[in-house]
């Protein structure tokens, strides 16, 4: 097993270990035997389980924000094709584990946020930003007529993003991506589908 | 602390603190310590505590079930009010909580598909009865005109269950009930006002 040297590099290992297994199912040891390093580094760089927490979320946080990037700012394609295609990005990744692990911000939602609140906040910040992108291009594309012109684009945004991770949900219990391509179909060919003609 | 003397009463305490905590932070101790039993109890009744994983599942779907059937055979309300009230039903109980706890279904399955698949099979089971529900009731609202003539009402549905869960996960985060309001108002007022006219 590789040597780990740094805190990034621990982040790394945990992250995929608590994509799979979740928060309080993976301790510290697990963590530190994987990473093939002594326990005393663990706490050399992280304060508790819960910092080493809020950690995994921001690097998370910051690998799914360069993919976004590149997508939202994709000017070859129409506004909410783009939106789309962030979702289907996420599914083709989801279905590359073959329906297992899903969104970390999803399933530490639901695991942690009664129990931490610094977690809790780091979540809540990490959605509204999400949901914060995504209200941007809706409001463009409402502009050039693609969305009735009575949609609240802000709280289309945020249902967007709650309901592709509730459809993720029920695709984890499922162990298939029908509900996440149903909810593609449902909000982009159906949902929205009527643009200013309403 | 009053005593519990069966595997009933054992049950009911332990959903409530793994409603509120999770599966795997809850103990096995935690839950003798509230019910006030001796460890040995515990093992009497169940084999493992995946096995109590199930029965809580089994009761929360049992009572899910009771208030489910009371407003959907309601026939003083519209096909599709009577699934708005249950939903409403389910968020004022959310609400009650202070926006904590939420949906053992959806906990669960986020925190548990992916590390118990005798658990995953109980919730794909409990989810599927609910959209199956759901479905009777979206197909009859169908054939009186409610519904658009081209909507996939299995489809919708299995939607339904899984944008709710979504919001709730969202409002669980936000600790507020707002995004669950959203998700009524977006598919009730909205998405699916429009009848027969599409």
């Amino acid at each position: 097993m590789r040597k780990i040297h740094n805190k990034e590099d621990i982040v790394q290992v945990g992250l995929d270990i608590v994509l799979s297994r979740g928060f309080n199912a993976t301790g510290v040891e697990a963590i530190l035997k994987q990473a093939n390093i002594p326990k005393g580094s663990f706490y050399n760089f992280f304060s508790s389980k819960e910092e080493f927490g809020l950690a995994i979320i921001d690097r998370y946080v910051a690998e799914r924000g360069k993919l976004f990037f590149s997508i939202f700012s994709d000017e070859s394609l129409p506004l909410l094709e783009r939106i789309k295609k962030s979702f289907e990005t996420l599914i083709e990744s989801f279905e590359g584990n073959d329906c297992f692990k899903g969104c970390l911000l999803g399933n530490l939602s639901l695991e942690m946020s009664d129990l931490s609140e610094n977690v809790r906040q780091r979540l809540e910040q990490a959605l509204q930003i999400w949901a914060g992108e995504l209200s941007k291009l809706l409001l463009q594309a409402q502009k050039e007529k693609a969305l009735p012109s009575d949609m609240d684009t802000e709280m289309l945004a945020e249902n967007l993003v709650s309901s592709f991770q509730g459809a993720l949900l029920r695709s984890k219990v499922k162990k298939s991506p029908q509900p996440l391509r149903d909810f593609i179909h449902l909000y982009f060919d159906v949902f929205l589908a009527r643009g200013e003609e309403t």
